[in-house]
């Protein structure tokens, strides 16, 4: 197995050409086409170009409808309900953070939710939009289950994202995390590999605790803090489903295997002026302090340096910006048999 | 030692007659009083009356102000900024959730930050007023150190804890979670009795994991999934001191014994009007739904019933509404102490 070297604007750039030969609009391709490199810049391959074969099915089928805008449904000075119209998730997810922002600038806070939308990618995006309007940025996102309520084994939330993020002098701070101690792709890596995994990950479908990932994959995630992390996923649930209007936990359709129905999964999206508030030039003073003294307290054993959330992305964005993407041969492999497929000119 | 039984009506009374005598006005001293006998009621006993001799002190010292009254600061169509005035925080932390509520009705959703505020209570209280209105509620709250940022066992971040609510056709459900495994009261109960605890809920203060409390409560509380519980608490940091323009972390003064140095601690809230989105009536429904499915899901072995966050508080205030709440001697002889001293009639 080898790996291709390529950049973020090639890839950016099949990846667009990939979904406007679907049908979609250069500006919503770009959209998704950034959402997805950007995963990959900041290493997270697993919400990255390895999704673009599905997508593409998604698509094609009309599962996903490519050519769909996100509307506002219901407007009111601090809030907004958005209909994701099945748009891609990434279209939808941008649509509605830019309004939000947009609507902070003079409401000095905007919330708002959306419903009929799609696996909106990696929620740090957004986030990091805000981040990068000067604004605090709160997003969330249900998706299909992968966690049980706490006290059964059965999933019934997904393993819902929430991410935070600000700006300070240098990079944003950004938390992109899942209520989950693990993700379900480690379980299932694990499993193909015939590897053990530690106890206090999974369950298995009986609700016993087990690190056997083949029986493991098939019970629950175990959530962060037991009936806290669970207690989180349900939230999530709540406000991205009930309250958005939109499908909750085991009836969203599911994003791998089910080309016949569309998903339905529902987002949160907040957006705060931080110059409304602090001031901007304060608050990123007071952030530059804040970090400076964190990462001036003793270290732990084995510990080289106190991380802020995100900042570990940050470098890898910064390492991979100049060096490149490494691709694994099945991946370049999938994008050159898309591009074939759609005879889109292969460049990575 | 025995106990004491009392009911609410009585505790709320007599503690509301006490914070008049150092000054408070009859309705923030309900307030106070009030908040502090929910968390009695909901079996949170650590937030409850038993704190009342020390905010007695703060009252009595000046260090919190009686007599101030909060004050809205800035105002926007979505958003408040909210100056705490150094009153109460139980006080401040009402008078926010009630903004944010009339303005919700409004704009859709309300997002506020307090500074200049205290120590203010169950964060459950507020969530559950955005309940008890129709709405999302959530809230949270810094603190003085309790928690390492992840790699360091040097408390830096408060275990701020975050607070959701939302209401049902029934109870509400309201999860109130601090982002650390345990609390940092369970780990001096812990050396008091000179018992051993489990591994993974401390660090020593060289950054060792540790069984014993009595060097564990100098060193961290561990966070709930270990980076991602920390980022939550940094997340408090920067929303509920950074942003609010309060005091963050370490330069919040200490709630035991400071009696010189207001604490300006920092709070967010949040109201969204659910009528305005998925109505009422249908968000109702559609949360018995899902109640109702998840109650119906497959139990691990040894769980008799799948409870939703907040459910065990709601059983016990009604069982303690109908039964009393039982006083221990101690904050019995404590409430009894500060009424001779006070000269208030001693009812309970």
């Amino acid at each position: 197995m080898g790996t291709h070297n390529t950049n973020g604007t090639q890839l950016r750039a099949l990846c667009q050409r990939l979904m406007m030969a679907e049908g979609m609009s250069a500006e919503n391709a770009l959209i998704c086409a950034d959402n997805l490199v950007d995963a990959d810049l900041a290493g997270v391959e697993s919400h990255g170009v390895s999704r673009m074969t599905n997508y593409m099915k998604r698509l094609h089928t009309g599962v996903v409808n490519a050519t769909a805008v996100p509307f506002v449904e219901k407007e009111y000075a601090g809030s907004l309900a958005i209909n994701g119209n099945n748009a891609m998730g990434m279209a939808a997810g941008s649509y509605a953070m830019n309004h939000c922002i947009e609507k902070a600038r003079k409401s000095g806070a905007c919330f708002a939710v959306v419903n009929h939308s799609n696996h909106y990618g990696m929620a740090a995006y957004y986030a990091n939009m805000a981040a990068e309007a000067g604004m605090l940025g709160i997003t969330a996102t249900n998706a299909p289950p992968n966690l049980a309520p706490w006290g059964s084994s059965k999933k019934y939330m997904g393993t819902n994202p929430i991410a935070f993020g600000v700006p300070t002098s240098k990079t944003p701070v950004i938390l992109d995390m899942a209520p989950s101690v693990v993700a379900m792709g480690k379980i299932i890596l694990a499993a193909k590999l015939g590897e053990s995994i530690p106890e206090g990950w999974v369950l298995d479908p009986d609700g016993n605790p087990t690190t056997d990932p083949r029986t493991g994959q098939y019970g629950t995630l175990l959530p962060i803090g037991g009936a806290k992390g669970s207690g989180l996923a349900i939230f999530m649930e709540i406000i991205c489903g009930v309250l958005a209007g939109a499908a909750v936990g085991p009836h969203i359709n599911h994003f791998w295997n089910d080309f016949e129905n569309p998903q339905n999964v529902g987002h949160m999206f907040m957006a705060v002026d931080i110059d409304k508030f602090a001031g901007l030039k304060t608050f990123k003073a007071n952030m530059d302090q804040m970090i400076a003294e964190m990462k001036e307290l003793p270290k732990n054993p084995g510990v080289a340096e106190i991380f802020m959330p995100g900042e570990m992305e940050v470098h890898k964005r910064e390492e991979r910006r100049k060096n490149g993407i490494e691709l694994s041969d099945s991946v370049y492999e999938e994008l050159r048999t898309l591009s074939m497929q759609y005879r889109v000119e292969f460049i990575l």
